[in-house]
């Protein structure tokens, strides 16, 4: 059988036959043929020793119906005549373990599909590789033959999202756990606590979200309800409590957590704020045991996270019996202060069973060599700590408020520059990475459209082999799966119209959407600077605009083309003529609306910048060199993301 | 302060400031200048002696905050301050009645919004009138100064939903109930059985839903919490048990109540069925007896339907004791034979104490003058009903599945042709009418684009003065109104793109979408013939296509200006460049998708259109009209909408 395979070598291939499976597998090899997909598939569960593959498998029927509209109903049949057999032969942990096994099998026939896997995680995944490849084809909807052999590179494959600056409820999470399977990542860091907002139930210390939360939390049942439907998932929950600092909404209901007096009140703006937890008093460390103790009760999963990041020490060099107690002590500034608290925290974290996680900075402390650094520094303190025997994650780079494209996030990899130099047991202390989003310019309605696609493109960097990095390979991949990321409840893509609808009231969309196809927002510092606070709201064009869109990708790729065939192509004609003709239309409806007043500078600039290309494209170039300038620069938080395709189809006439 | 009002007269007005409500009011007078929206806006409610009241106003805020974007928080001030006061005396009906007084005035200036009602049901209608108001103004989002003195038309304005022959969970129900207050309309027709699934679970006749239903039915629970939504939003909810005809599904689990011996399956086809109950045993009437008992004390609504359409009596006739009994009784036909069992059914629907509703059929019995024909007839039977002294609604002529665009059936009135001769107190009989979403066609993922937002334009026949008639202005609102209706829930808008990828696969949807825009989906009869069955998947091109599309319509508007103003627009000739050369760049992806694949003639006569169309324009016309004849036929289920203004285009050359 196997002589009629042709194999795959790693995704650089460019053979039309390339299936749109991200993250790409570790071996994979296309057969001949395929297997139908219509009202007559079945499938069958063997072994099954674990609940978790007979409700993935009512799942995957579901959204197979789904994504075919075929009324598929959950039969299972004995595996003879099944279309699809699956077989997992051992249970998995009952809590699910870093590094645990997650390969698995698939093989495709004309006749049928069989996964197979030693543990239940390895036949989540294959699930999401079949439904990855099911297309329509002549006949039907057919899943091509195959056969593929897959297991991930790292085994921590994470998603942060913040929900403390912005309040994002429960189906926000469980959207993006199912987002998270699709694309296997099996990590969801859940960032619980920050200066804006404390986003769970405690019920020993019930003022946390009684007065620090606005009552937007998450009760300890619906918590329990995200573990278990995450672990249904393939996907473990790490909680963070993020201390000494970015912690003021704790200091609302326990001032005297704080080094400072207080009173506190929930933090409006976003940054890096003073008030930090009193390391020096003892019942500090008695609150964090109660608290620690309560909630590492309350989530499984052996890691538990204590942020640690961005501590200026404003407040304790202002406190009179800190001041003491480092004198006292011998500790000489506000590093070693930290390090101190850090190693109080870890030594609390331990007691109740868990490993702990922290960011760059709580590196400082003398800590055991079972904790776990996220770096969102970079590479460099990541090698250090390997090399100092310590485990590390990577965030530096995956950061998705920075507004970078796909393309970026996807080069980044947890081993290259400093950790590339490791030794391979230092290099095996490299457990993987998380993408980040911190939400001080995300809503529930655009979240999403943040976080996906372009969190599939990392998710392949965790996974797939490291030689993995063809970025057109990737983009034709990533434009499909993102369209089929929105099976699975994703709003990325449907909650562009509303927001731009939002914005023209009751107005067609059209040109505006021709404008917002082509502009990205600003990343988040540039932001900053306009004193965007919590509660602004989020219903401008920036906050519409997606990171570097389709649109322009396209548009740059035609460019790239002409100037290599030396020819004018009339697609880019036809772009430059919509987009200069589009001003016209689109700056009655921008002067009527105060939210898109803003954007008017904008949609002038595209129009004389699509003018410009069409004279150049003519014969008729001129120096617009200080027009270029002026176009790069920020519109209302938005930047015109053509403008360097533009550039260059200018210089190129 | 009256003297600066500008008085709306109906809904013909023009004026650039005419609002974009739907229904429009009966009365209104625009004033100067606007309230502003932002994040100050708050409300106080006075009076407000009804639970709905409190709850209506925690909705209009959520409503409000999601449709601006704003992070509105539940804040209700003391009336001298709030930006928005809501005043109501006294509380509504226990259950909500027919005739119960909607009336509300809303007074909106600069400085304030103030809302009263003598009814909770007419603050519930105000609100809805406000949102409708609120635009993005110059400086934040606005409602216009206006006074509306507004009150229905027809007391009974109502939506029947089959959920028997597609099922349709909880939240389509739920959606749509949103959908119908955002519109005005007040009653909410279930249709819970037919052939092909019993919906609601009897508690008594358990085998009901057990065998009749495939698992897909309504628990107890779930009923009350739809009643309870509806009422929350002014809404009856009046069940309908279709019988002696149309109740096959009654028969799997209990086969003695039907005429013929069974064994019964649930149908799978659509048309009439020879299956009937059987009028002959009084075991039928103990059986209809105990179940309309358990079902009228679940349905607190005061009329009940027990359908009595389309009875063929093919299994009566054949059936020896049925012809006995009719013998017996004197009984001369099937007609006949249904008018006694009507009688019965008549008679037990009075001792559950609730008023009968039923088709056009049931007339036939000698009917005490409480009960409530529906005509899916027309006009005529509900004239001849109201002279006898029965009560009537219209649902003639608001059949969605016909297809008919929102033009069509905005212009179908209770009250015109035979009704329209009616004497006053015999006019007063008719009650008002029901759109009819039956559902051989639709699935819960495409039911809201049938529904909405062709049903808006119907509730305002139902609500608004009977002379408003200008399509123009309906179209020009309902356009706004469509957009504004997502914000309630419904998908009939954000449906759309995944249906059409679902076809593409893993291909951009760009050129798909240009033909899917023109095409509209063949009538329920013309798909009947096609052999489909409850089963078939609703995943192709007439599944996913709008009836009368946005696109065709406005390019009949441009194609009229052209011939008016005997002059050759641009835009014309941009959509014909673009159709003309869609076809090249959508053939691909057509062959390849066997869904798709039986588009390729469509795509093709869409092509061709446009070209020949570009030539008349040219002044090269030739005579086209036998394919002008082909492209008006239906390719695959669909028609091409812009046929008949590029007829005018041709011919006018």
């Amino acid at each position: 059988m196997t002589k009629f395979w042709i194999v795959l070598l790693g995704a650089a291939s460019c053979l039309p036959a390339q299936p749109n499976l991200m993250p790409w597998p570790a071996k994979i090899a296309m057969g001949e043929g395929s297997l139908p997909i219509d009202e007559n598939f079945d499938i069958s569960t063997l072994g099954a020793p674990d609940p978790r593959i007979h409700a993935a498998a009512g799942r995957f029927i579901r959204q197979l119906a789904l994504q075919t509209g075929i009324p598929l109903r959950e039969v299972f049949r004995d595996p003879s005549h099944a279309k699809f057999v699956i077989r997992c032969d051992s249970a998995g942990e009952a809590i699910q373990k870093l590094g645990e096994d997650e390969s698995y099998r698939l093989e495709v026939t004309p006749q049928q599909a069989r996964l197979s896997a030693a543990n239940p995680l390895g036949i989540l995944h294959g699930l999401a590789t079949f439904l990855q490849l099911v297309e329509p084809g002549a006949a039907s909807f057919v899943v091509p033959a195959v056969v593929i052999e897959d297991k991930p590179r790292f085994p921590w494959r994470g998603l942060h999202i913040d929900v403390s600056r912005h309040w994002m409820p429960l189906e926000v999470v469980k959207r993006n756990l199912d987002g998270m399977a699709a694309v296997k990542l099996n990590v969801f860091h859940w960032h619980l606590s920050d200066d804006q907002g404390f986003r769970i139930e405690s019920k020993r210390y019930p003022k946390l979200q009684e007065q620090g939360s606005d009552g937007n939390y998450y009760t300890q049942d619906q918590v329990r309800d995200v573990i278990a439907y995450a672990r249904d998932r393939g996907i473990r929950v790490v909680p963070e409590f993020d201390m000494p600092g970015h912690a003021t909404s704790w200091f609302v209901g326990y001032p005297a957590l704080a080094s400072g007096p207080g009173p506190y009140s929930i933090e409006r703006k976003f940054g890096i704020f003073d008030p930090a937890m009193d390391p020096s008093r003892e019942a500090t460390y008695e609150f964090l045991d109660g608290f620690i103790g309560e909630m590492a009760a309350l989530f499984p999963d052996a890691f538990f996270h204590i942020g640690g990041d961005e501590v200026n020490g404003e407040q304790w060099k202002k406190t009179a019996h800190i001041q003491a107690f480092m004198s006292d002590h011998r500790i000489k500034d506000n590093h070693d202060l930290q390090a101190y608290f850090t190693k109080q925290v870890q030594a609390i974290v331990a007691k109740h069973g868990k490993r702990t996680e922290g960011w760059d900075e709580v590196l400082a402390a003398e800590l055991p060599k079972d904790i776990v650094i996220q770096s969102w520094q970079g590479q460099k303190p990541l090698a250090e700590a390997a090399r100092q025997g310590y485990s590390g994650i990577l965030s530096a780079g995956y950061y998705l408020d920075h507004m970078e494209p796909a393309s970026t996030l996807y080069m980044v990899d947890p081993l290259e520059q400093e950790t590339a130099a490791l030794s391979p047991e230092e290099k095996s202390r490299i457990l993987g990475g998380e993408v980040c989003m911190w939400s001080e310019y995300v809503s529930p309605e655009n979240v999403d459209s943040r976080i996906w696609p372009r969190t599939a493109a990392v998710a392949e960097r965790f996974w797939s082999p490291q030689e993995t990095k063809d970025i057109a390979s990737m983009y034709r991949r990533l434009d499909a799966v993102s369209r089929k990321l929105e099976w699975s409840g994703l709003t990325h893509l449907s909650s562009y119209p509303p927001m731009l609808r939002r914005m023209a009231g009751d107005q067609p969309i059209d040109a505006l959407k021709i404008l917002a196809d082509v502009v990205q927002p600003a990343n988040q510092d540039a932001r900053d600077e306009a004193n965007n606070t919590q509660q602004t709201p989020l219903n401008r064009l920036v906050d519409a605009a997606r990171s570097k869109s389709k649109t322009a990708r396209d548009f740059a790729a035609l460019v790239d083309k002409a100037l290599v065939d030396k020819m004018d192509l009339p697609q880019i004609r036809a772009w430059l003529i919509l987009w200069r003709d589009n001003d016209a239309k689109l700056e009655p409806l921008l002067e009527k609306s105060f939210l898109l007043k803003e954007d008017i500078p904008a949609s002038r600039d595209l129009s004389r910048l699509a003018a410009i290309a069409l004279d150049a494209v003519d014969g008729h170039a001129s120096d617009q060199s200080a027009f270029l300038e002026q176009a790069k620069k920020l519109h209302a938080e938005v930047e015109l993301a053509i403008v360097p395709a533009i550039e260059k189809l200018i210089h190129s006439h």
